[in-house]
C-alpha cells in the first residue's frame, strides 16, 4: 500500500430538500453573495428561482454566462465584479464548468491580478472567498474537490487551479435537479466519472478496498446510465449517478494506490484548449485507446481484474484475453450511450497534434507514471489512434 | 434515495511515514501535548518512543491506563490533568478505547464538571482541545469519525458521546503497527469492522454506491482477516484491514440508505455495560441471532443481496434460501477467527438481560427503527438466543 493523504472538509448534503439549507450553512459568512451560473438552463428548470428563493435574506449579485470549458476571461470578470461589489461568499449553480470557474473565481476575488497567474501558481492562492454549490448534473466531481479546470483561449491552455483553499464549505445534491439534463451531457458526464475512475483504478497497484469502491462506481454508471438516457426522470438512477459523481475526484478512489498521473485528462484538456469540445466526449473518445497503448503483459492483470469485476467476464480465462475483451466492452459502452467514435466526428483533426504533445509536460503530471508510461511519441500515437 | 449529510473533516493519514507527519500537522496547537494510552503494549512495540520521539520539540504530559471498555473515572482524572497542566491538544495512540476515551478528554479539559454530563447530553460540549490519534489496531473507525463509546461502572451503562467537536484534526495509520495485535484483537477488531457495515447495509433501502461500498469493505474483512491471524506480519492484509476499519463508522457505508438505529450496538453496550466484555466478540455473537430475527419475507431480498454479492452465491436460488445461507456463513466465519459462540463463553448469564432491554430505550435510538422492528421482547428474544 502506498502512502496517502484523504481530506475531504466539504460537507456533503443530499435530497431533496437540500436546497433549502443551504441558508443555515451560508450563515455566519456574510450578506452579499454572487450566485454564479452557466446558460439558461437553471433559470428554465426553475432551479434558479429555487436558490434565490433560498437566499432571499442575503443581497444577490448575479453573474451568468460561465462557460462549458470556463473561461478566465469570465473568472476575472466575476472576480471583479466580486471585489468591486464587496461580495462575502459565492454559490455556484450549475455542473463542473461553473464550479470550476467559482472557485477560481473565490481566489481571484482576494487578487488583484489577472486570475491565471493563480491558475499558473496555485501558490499564490493565499485566500478565497467561502463557496457553496448547487449541482445539477452528475458529471465532474468537483462539488467534493478543491481543483478546477480553466481554459485560456489566448494560450490554448486549459489547466487546473488547486488549492485546499478551494473546497466548498458545503455542496448541495438535490438528483430530481438532473432530471432535465439532455442525454447528451447525461452521457458526457458518465463518460467523465467512469475516466475519473479509471486515472485512479488502472494503475500497476490497487488494494481491495480502493479496487472495490472503484468497481463500485465503474457498475453503478454502466447500470444507471442507460436508464437515465431512456428515462431522464429516473430519480433513482439519477441519484445513483450523482452519488457516483461526488466520489470521482475526491481521492477516496485512489487511496493507497499507485499514485497516478491521470493521462486521460492530461491529454484530453489539449484537446479541448484547442478544440472546446465536451470534456466528457474527448475523455471517452481516447480512452479505449489510451488503454489499448497501456495493455501489456505487465499490466493485463489490473486490466483483467476490471474485466472479470466489472463487466463480470469469466475468470479462468486467460489475462490478455479478458483484457482485450474489457476495453473493446468499454468502447462499446460509449457508443451505445451515443458518444462519438472519434475525434473527427466532433472537429478535432491533427494538426495541433505535436503541440499538444510538447505542452503536456510543461503543465501536467509526468506521463512516464502511467500504468504504461508515456511519452511524447505516445501520446501522438494515442491522439492519432482516437482520430 | 434518503437525505443524508456527509461530514468528514479529518486529515487521514496513511503510510508507514505516518507518523512522521504528527508533529507538522500539530504546529500552531500550541506546545504541551498529553500523550493519550492503554496498557503497556504500545511501550513494548516501541510505537509510543516512536511518538515522542517525533514530538520531541513539545512538551509532553503522559496519560497511561485507559481500559478496554474506557471508563469515565479515567476520562475525569486525564480532564483535570489537562486543566492542571495547560494541555494544548491531546495525541490518543492506540485502538478504539483509547481513541473514544481521548475524544470526551479533549471535551472534558474545556468542561469544570463531571465527564459524565457530556456523554448524558452532547449539547453541553462547547469546546474541546484538538485531537490526533495514531492507530494500533484496525476496528472501531474511531480515528474517522466524531464519536466515542464511554463506561460508568457505577452506573452500568455505556454511551456514546458524540459531537461535531470531537473530529480528530488528524489520524496518522500506519498499518506496519498493527501486525503486532494478537489473534483475539484481530478477530474482534475485524467483527466490529463488519458489525458497523451490517448496521449500515442491512436496512429496507440501500443504492449502488453504498450497497457496494459496503460489499467492499466486508468482502476486504472476510478475505483479510484469516491472513492476519495466520501470518501477522502480512502487512497488505493488515493495510486492508486498517482501510476498512477507517471507513466502517464514519458515515460512507449508509449515504442515501433508509437510516439505521444500529440495534446490534445499542444491544451489545448493554451487555459490555454490564460484563466489561470485548465489544466485537459481543457483536460477534449477537449478530447472527439478530440477522435471525430480522429475516422475513419482507427483508429477505436485502440478506439474499449480501449472500450474493459478497458471499458470491447463485443468485437464481429463491431469496429465503439465500438468506438463510448467508446468516449461516456469516456465524462459521466468526467461528472460524476463534470467537465464542454464546454469551455464556464470555461469562453473561441472563440476569441482567431485562435491565438490558429497558435501558435502550433511555440512551438509543428507537430500535423500531431497524431492519426489522425491535420491541423490548424482541432485545430478550436476541439476547437469550445469543446466550
Amino acid at each position: 500500500m502506498h502512502s496517502f493523504e484523504l481530506f475531504l472538509p466539504t460537507r456533503l448534503v443530499y435530497g431533496s430538500d437540500s436546497i433549502e439549507k443551504l441558508p443555515a450553512a451560508a450563515a455566519g459568512c456574510g450578506k452579499k453573495v454572487l450566485i454564479a451560473y452557466g446558460g439558461g438552463s437553471v433559470k428554465k428548470t426553475g432551479l434558479l428561482d429555487r436558490v434565490k428563493k433560498a437566499l432571499a435574506d442575503f443581497e444577490i449579485v448575479e453573474f451568468a454566462g460561465i462557460e462549458p470549458n470556463p473561461r478566465v476571461t469570465s473568472v476575472n470578470a466575476a472576480a471583479k465584479l466580486c471585489r468591486e461589489q464587496n461580495v462575502n461568499f459565492v454559490v455556484a449553480v450549475g455542473g463542473g464548468s461553473v464550479m470550476d470557474a467559482a472557485k477560481a473565481i473565490c481566489a481571484g476575488a482576494r487578487y488583484e491580478g489577472d486570475a491565471w497567474d493563480l491558475v499558473r501558481d496555485s501558490s499564490l492562492i493565499k485566500s478565497a472567498l467561502p463557496l457553496f454549490t448547487v449541482l445539477t448534473n452528475a458529471a465532474t466531481g468537483s462539488e467534493y474537490d478543491a481543483a478546477g479546470v480553466i481554459t485560456n483561449l489566448e494560450t490554448n491552455e486549459k489547466l487546473p487551479i488547486v488549492s485546499p483553499l478551494l473546497f466548498p464549505v458545503a455542496s448541495f445534491c438535490d438528483p430530481a435537479v438532473s432530471v432535465s439534463v439532455p442525454a447528451w451531457h447525461t452521457a458526457a458526464g458518465a463518460a467523465d466519472i467512469m475516466s475519473h475512475t479509471f486515472e485512479q483504478y488502472l494503475v500497476m497497484e490497487g488494494n481491495d478496498v480502493s479496487d472495490g469502491f472503484c468497481e463500485t462506481i465503474l457498475k453503478t454508471v454502466i447500470k444507471n446510465t442507460p436508464i437515465c438516457i431512456k428515462d431522464p426522470a429516473n430519480i433513482e438512477a439519477r441519484a445513483a449517478m450523482m452519488l457516483a459523481s461526488s466520489f470521482g475526484c475526491c481521492g477516496l478512489l485512489a487511496i493507497g494506490n499507485t499514485p497516478s498521473p491521470w493521462p486521460c485528462h492530461g491529454i484530453e484538456h489539449e484537446i479541448s484548449a484547442w478544440h472546446d469540445i465536451t470534456h466528457g466526449a474527448g475523455l471517452a473518445i481516447i480512452t479505449p485507446h489510451w488503454m489499448r497503448y497501456s495493455l501489456n503483459e505487465k499490466t493485463a492483470p489490473r486490466f483483467a481484474k476490471y474485466a472479470v469485476n466489472v463487466w463480470g467476464m469469466d475468470a479462468s480465462l486467460d489475462e490478455m484475453t479478458l483484457a482485450n475483451a474489457a476495453i473493446d466492452k468499454t468502447a462499446e459502452f460509449f457508443a451505445s450511450i451515443g458518444i462519438p467514435m472519434h475525434l473527427r466526428d466532433v472537429g478535432v483533426d491533427e494538426s495541433h497534434f505535436e503541440a499538444m504533445a510538447d505542452h503536456i509536460p510543461t503543465c501536467w503530471w509526468p506521463l512516464s507514471g502511467a500504468l504504461h508510461p508515456i511519452d511524447k511519441a505516445g501520446v501522438i500515437e494515442i491522439l492519432k489512434a482516437s482520430l
